[in-house]
């Protein structure tokens, strides 16, 4: 069963992974090189990717790629994804390749309007509280001044704050929902200590003012915090082309018939929640790819993506297909809060590089580019969805990483690449094939 | 606005390289040496890294950090956790410590079955489909035999197969709905090679059986892919302890306060989608760290929990909490689908690391430890909601960010912790804090 161990994170990095090696490894000496095999020769770097989190014993590499030839409203960008999954970057790649001479992505801002909420209880006259709030409205809001004097200079900070009653849910529950731009920065962290200077000032206000006591608590602040939902910071991606030049592959098939595929297909993700779950995990394939890339938390934006995938009632395609004035088009709508300044987005070297690869967005230009990457990634799953199958292109990279966990060598690579054009991949059938043949 | 680059795929490494660096970059040599800092020694291992997915030119790290004192099923885990967040792995080994000394977490496999999809299009007598799929489903079957072969002898394999008639969704629209068990693997490519050989067959017979013909194509499959979406694979995770021993920190309160607080933020998080995005999005915090640093594709089990969230029709909490014989309780349930087999599992050194220091855990096994990761990651981030608020622990992890971002030296780092301790944060305060002292 083992034992607690006390103080783990008060250990030196060393005394940690020896502590980890010997309690959890069969062969210690291995599990500590295997460690170090993976630090960065650069011991200050490795340093300042050390402090990043807690208890950081190594790094986990995620591959970084890179996808040219995405023409974003009339500008060519290569783009930087950090993923594992095969196929992803190819497909990106692919996709920019066959709009960069259909007109390129077009892109547009709809709103950059993000939410928090300060959760609270009261027990008293709700009349009481609506005209108490409205009366302290000026003082809650410049209670935060210090805190939102940057901010405000960048053309953010607060921009409402309203007082919402959901006692129809829960009894005695109140909110105070506040709305905020947050200029370049993602702002947790700002939206967060607003919050919270917000809850310390109201709670001492409604004290003051005999609203609430101390003694009988009528009003208890229950929690602040940032939403993660951000249905109003919503990015538009879209493509379009003539019907006649929408040709998928060379099978001979008529453009609108390509396009006719296609739209049944996106209209089954549209009313088929076992399909909309799957055809939205490709469009953030691209999205978190980028994400991650450029420094950003990757969690926040999925939750917020998929419950606004949800937002009708019944979980739904988040993009959009249809024929228009003989034009197929297509088009991708995302609620996505990121930034380019704050968090990781500077400390992280490759961040910055990738930053800079993307010519240093600001983070509307950001969400632009994450929303073309969404929508490059849902066009060419489908792409091979209606036309070879998925299986087709996955299967040939399954096949290197197979021949790679055997160790096969690059003749035997060659030999079984052309062997299994047409033919089923498991390990079992290339080890046979490799114990079967011999290689020169 | 730049042209497109012809074969950039086909480029060795080194010259996609020069091609990047040179076409986006002011300093090329600069942004050259960024990337080749971040590539491992063992040039070997970097190529193995290289082939995971297409056009890699580096590596992105994330830190990997280790969360200890994890009571599970009675058995202590350290859990490895690859995240780019601070405070996520602190967070996780205070919950563990906590819960270590209150009978620890408890876990259960409700099911382990996936789902793939064949979608049709159909124009005949829906009676005469019916009638022909029920005829020919042993024969759908066992055209799969070859590939199933080896997933049966492990227990796994084809479920079940049955025809679904969508018409009262959209015109024509039926689908095949097949249930699969996948053992250890995640099972994508096993499913969707099943999912398009069924497809293939069912053509097939339908044409060979005039149900439908080459030439007025009245049966047209429009694609096989398994779905993301999985609500018969279940895990749940669970805590519980006496109320009186429910103590979150050293105010004073007594358990029942804490417990009573505590489950109303879980009650808001159920009825405010505002709140449960952001709640759900903690417990894929710990998730997600999991399935990172185990070689699995995190963007598959977002996509399935959070549509698993909306299931209702309302974007829910996945946790519950509540008090039952005078014991506070909390339960997770989440729709995991992953692998200790196949995909990067074997192939990436470190997933292989972590999953030897979770033991080499079964694929059920490593559901239940991530599904406690995320249980652990939720109850962390709502002890500090509702004591000190979210901003007191995250404000220290930022501020040794921002020291670092300056490039502050250790005695300035010591002094600026101390400084800032009970003060608001942000890189202005810092800067001016560093500029105004002299440190020794």
């Amino acid at each position: 069963m083992g034992k607690v161990i006390e103080g783990f994170s008060k250990l030196s990095k060393s005394e940690k992974i020896d502590w980890i090696t010997k309690t959890h490894f069969k062969d210690t000496k291995l599990a500590k090189k295997r460690l170090e095999q993976y630090w960065n020769n650069d011991s200050e770097l490795q340093k300042s990717h050390d402090e990043f989190i807690e208890n950081t014993i190594s790094n986990f590499y995620i591959p970084l790629g890179v996808a040219p030839n995405f023409l974003i409203n009339d500008k060519f960008y290569s783009l930087p994804m950090a993923i594992e999954e095969s196929s992803v970057v190819a497909a990106a790649g692919n996709s920019a390749k066959f709009w960069s001479t259909r007109g390129g992505f077009k892109t547009e801002i709809i709103e950059t309007v993000k939410v928090g909420q300060v959760h609270f209880l009261f027990y008293g006259d709700s009349k009481k509280l609506h005209d108490f709030f409205i009366s302290k409205k000026e003082e809650l809001l410049r209670s935060t001044d210090s805190l939102t004097k940057k901010m405000d200079r960048r053309g953010g900070g607060i921009q409402s704050i309203e007082l919402v009653d959901k006692t129809n849910r829960m009894n005695n529950y109140f909110q105070l929902h506040l709305r905020f731009k947050t200029d370049n920065a993602m702002g947790a962290n700002f939206i967060n200590s607003c919050l919270e200077q917000v809850a310390k000032k109201f709670l001492a206000l409604s004290e003051k003012e005999n609203l609430s006591k101390k003694t009988n608590k009528r009003l208890e602040i229950i929690m602040s915090i940032l939403s993660n939902y951000t249905p109003e910071c919503i990015v538009r991606a879209s493509i379009s082309c003539r019907v006649e030049n929408f040709i998928l592959n060379k099978n001979g098939s008529k453009g609108i018939d390509y396009a006719k595929r296609f739209i049944n297909a996106v209209e089954i993700a549209n009313i088929e929640p076992y399909r909309a779950v799957t055809h939205n995990k490709g469009i953030m394939n691209g999205v978190d790819a980028l994400i991650i890339a450029t420094g950003n938390d990757f969690r926040a934006i999925e939750a917020g993506v998929h419950a606004y995938a949800a937002r009708s009632g019944e979980y739904k395609s988040l993009s959009n297909a249809y024929i228009k004035d003989e034009k197929f088009c297509m088009e991708l709508t995302l609620p996505i809060s990121l930034g380019t300044v704050g968090g990781l987005t500077k400390l992280h070297p490759m961040a910055n590089w990738c930053l800079e690869l993307l010519g240093n967005p600001s983070a509307e230009e950001l969400m632009e580019i994450v929303a073309v990457a969404g929508l490059a990634q849902n066009f060419a799953a489908l792409r091979s969805l209606i036309t070879s199958g998925i299986q087709k292109g996955h299967m040939k990279m399954h096949l290197t990483n197979i021949l790679n966990q055997l160790q096969a060598n690059e003749n035997e690579k060659l030999a079984a690449l052309k062997y299994f054009e047409e033919k089923s991949i498991s390990v079992d059938a290339v080890e046979k094939f490799l114990n079967k043949n011999t290689f020169k």
